[in-house]
């Protein structure tokens, strides 16, 4: 078997291009033929729905609400709030024509010059402007706060270098945009939102992260501060997850979005926003999958068991099928979303190295010689460990295997993330280290200066404040100069 | 109760007025400051949420997996279906430049000139062209079809006249694209999905629908077949609800997609494609709301019931909120969504109206009288018949009686819709009758010319040729010809 997948180049020998081709071999996803932009594979979006059910099941239990806000963007929204606008109006994609005619050859379309939009509108990189800019009819009054908006829909960035997942210029996400009466309970939901993320990450992605703040210049542009949760991949770099957003009343002043307060005075609204996107597959993928392919956290594998026969004559083949139905319908009623793949077109070698691929959690193969002795075999996919057990009580069995399997990948990148986070005080050390991948925790000034040397001395960048670090005195390893904080250090996608 | 509704208009005195009042003031949608685009407003949304899930189950259940393709579609993607692109590449959002810069006089954003791009994207109108591009490279054997996906996403035509929900610039829907290896089986597939339409629309939305197929004039643009459900609004106008295309090898061959197939001959794939948006929310509305406000079938209420306290002295109060306890969880643990609005700032009268307006299918109601008694008044909104009942029993009552108002809303929608079908078959009684709206069964001789004189003469259209009416022989009553068929003409939305 280790021949049939010789296709997937090592992570050893390349980690990247290992991403690259598991992405499109394992059919998440592949690049389209408009620039920067993908298509999102059958299988790949099915693991994507899970993670949004999930996350959106979460966001309403904290008293969240869906709504729709307009994909274009008049030019000017953009310009209102100052910081926003040196974040977000550059790499834009930019409508300005709203209508196409046939060219004069007949055999093709032409923009019609006639058809220029007073205004361009630019397509959404992110919807804070056009959602204050509605808030602004929705507030009145301290009784119309908290206002508790999410949307999940498609943004863009016109991005020169694409990874799929990692960086596209469309990608899906979820935007959380929430307005409040006070400067307390705004940051509070700021940061309770990220708690959400980091809750997901590692209950369900069962992919650890590093919670904290981000430093001024690492800031979502508006934003008076920015929490972030923050993945190590395996070969040590940092994937930034998901980020929330205390924003002041930056874009309650830009929107002029005020409230009567409870002594009937005018304030500002205090505003937050959130979001995750596809990049979270990046992380999910780059966190447990292996030379072999993807590994799936049972939690979000669209098929968490998959039941291959092993074939023999026609009649063992009946007896293996009668054997099976059962098997699959505890599995179903346990709430398992199983696959019994007795397609006769494709050899039992064939499928093992698909669904290895594929990364479901389970695999059970059951052959004529099993079910004489009355086992089957099972395959667990993170430790690629078989075993043989009694067919009797075999569902409840794989419903503990893949909760146990679930937990397992939890650990162990807990475990390597553990072993690649390193206190460090020494520029030169700092320096010669991080190439090799892995967070460093170092003692920082707090100013630019140095947060910009160090990024141009080693790419590696300030990732994040952390909150769960104690913070001792100590000298910045760049300047010497006396450490405001010890600060998470790493390159990262 | 009456006097705090005067606010809608009424229905017999401007049904159109009354309809985009009660999208706004039932908190659904509302324009936003982009032409033509809306802002779906939580309550809105919830309902749309609860259209996605279900249809997205059913979907599901015939085979069909979603997927996600890019917003934009490169211009000469449109002029590779020769019908398509007189159909689509019309009225779209044309994006031409990918960076924006700051101006000047640094207080604003100027599109960057120098960022053109050299062939101008389309955001997607419909997704045929770019799906198929990539279908190319899936298949290639029979082995790999049918191939069944389906995305839900956001499109853009750019419309020159909008009404909320009804016709927007910017709308959501879902879109499926099937792949098939005969003729055979893309029709059926065409025919299966607008079976799954019409079921959804009668069992869920409780509209009844009349399932057809549309003429040649009216089909989608790059279609052999469009088949439709009309909906008949209570203006007797018609809304097409849903549309399946059978689009033979149109794009099979626009895109070269060729499989081998049994023999190992190359064949060209057979499409379909097949869709509702949002509109779906403008048949509900128009089809069931009367002048106190939405009336909403239960299986698609985001609260299906709300409870009301009629306040009194505190201690009052705390026995009322004791007797609601186990009622709401009682009717949770059946499966329905409850909400208990005990809040102090609004008087029972405003929120009656409010629940009215939002079209709650049940109330009750709950005063300390009611407590003595052992009783609560139980508000029906389809027939705003309000009873008194015994507190033993209500939450099995309750769940009955959404069922009987779900059935009571299609029942009545059936009754005004079979009312609303004449047969004619004399032009000039055709012309006068059309006015006051009505499905009307006419002979028509099937060429294109009469079709467009009565467009021209009534603005009524051909809505369909209705599958389940008996085909007798007559005379078209414009033409005086041998009829072909007898369609279903009707003014529509």
């Amino acid at each position: 078997m280790a021949k049939e997948l010789d296709f997937l180049t090592k992570r050893s020998v390349d980690y990247s291009k290992w991403y690259n081709e598991l992405v499109v071999k394992a059919d998440l996803a592949e690049q389209s033929d408009v620039r920067g932009c993908m298509v999102i594979k059958p299988y790949g979006y099915a693991i994507w729905e899970k993670m949004q059910r999930i996350l959106d099941d979460m966001f309403k239990a904290t008293g969240v609400q869906n709504a729709y806000f307009p994909l274009l963007i008049p030019k000017s929204f953009l310009s209102k709030e100052a910081e926003h606008v040196e974040g977000f109006a550059k790499e834009c994609a930019v409508v300005t024509h709203y209508r196409l005619k046939t060219n004069e050859t007949h055999d093709g379309v032409v923009v019609d010059p006639s058809a220029k939009l007073e205004e361009e509108l630019i397509i959404r990189p992110t919807s804070e402007t056009i959602i204050w800019n509605t808030y602004k009819n929705w507030i009145h009054s301290y009784r119309d706060l908290p206002l508790l908006c999410n949307q999940w829909c498609n943004v863009m960035r016109w991005e020169m270098r694409t990874r799929l997942f990692l960086r596209t210029s469309e990608f899906l996400w979820q935007e959380g945009h929430t307005a409040h009466a006070t400067r307390e309970e705004a940051e509070e939901r700021a940061q309770q939102m990220l708690k959400v993320y980091a809750n997901f990450a590692e209950k369900y992605m069962a992919v650890p992260v590093v919670q904290g703040v981000k430093s001024e210049t690492e800031r979502f542009a508006g934003a008076l501060d920015t929490y972030t949760i923050e993945a190590m991949m395996q070969d040590g770099k940092a994937l930034q997850s998901g980020t929330s957003h205390f924003l002041g009343q930056n874009f309650g002043k830009a929107f002029d979005v005020q409230f009567l307060n409870k002594e009937n005075k005018p304030e500002y609204a205090w505003a937050t926003s959130w979001g995750v996107s596809t990049r979270l597959m990046g992380a999910l993928i780059m966190t447990h999958s292996d030379d072999n392919g993807l590994v799936l956290p049972p939690a979000l594998a669209p098929i968490q068991v998959v039941i291959i026969p092993i074939g023999g004559k026609p009649e063992q083949m009946e007896a293996v099928n009668a054997a099976v139905a059962p098997i699959v319908e505890q599995l179903q009623q346990m709430g398992i979303s199983v696959k019994y793949d007795n397609a006769d077109n494709k050899r039992p070698g064939f499928k093992f190295a698909d669904y290895e691929l594929k990364g479901v959690p389970v695999r059970l193969v059951l052959g004529a010689r099993d079910l004489e002795n009355g086992t089957i075999e099972v395959m667990r996919r993170d430790t690629l460990e078989k075993e043989s057990r009694q067919i009797e009580g075999i569902a409840e069995y794989v419903k503990q295997l893949l909760d146990e399997i679930q937990e397992n990948i939890f650990q162990k990148a807990v475990k390597f993330r553990d072993e690649h986070i390193y206190e460090c005080d020494n520029y030169e050390d700092f320096k010669e280290r991080v190439k090799d991948g892995g967070f460093f925790l170092c003692h920082w000034d707090g100013t630019a200066e140095t947060e910009a040397k160090i990024k141009e001395d080693t790419q590696a960048t300030i990732r994040c404040v952390p909150f769960n670090v104690e913070q001792t005195p100590g000298v910045d390893m760049v300047s010497g100069k006396p450490a405001k904080c010890r600060v998470l250090i790493a390159r990262s996608y």
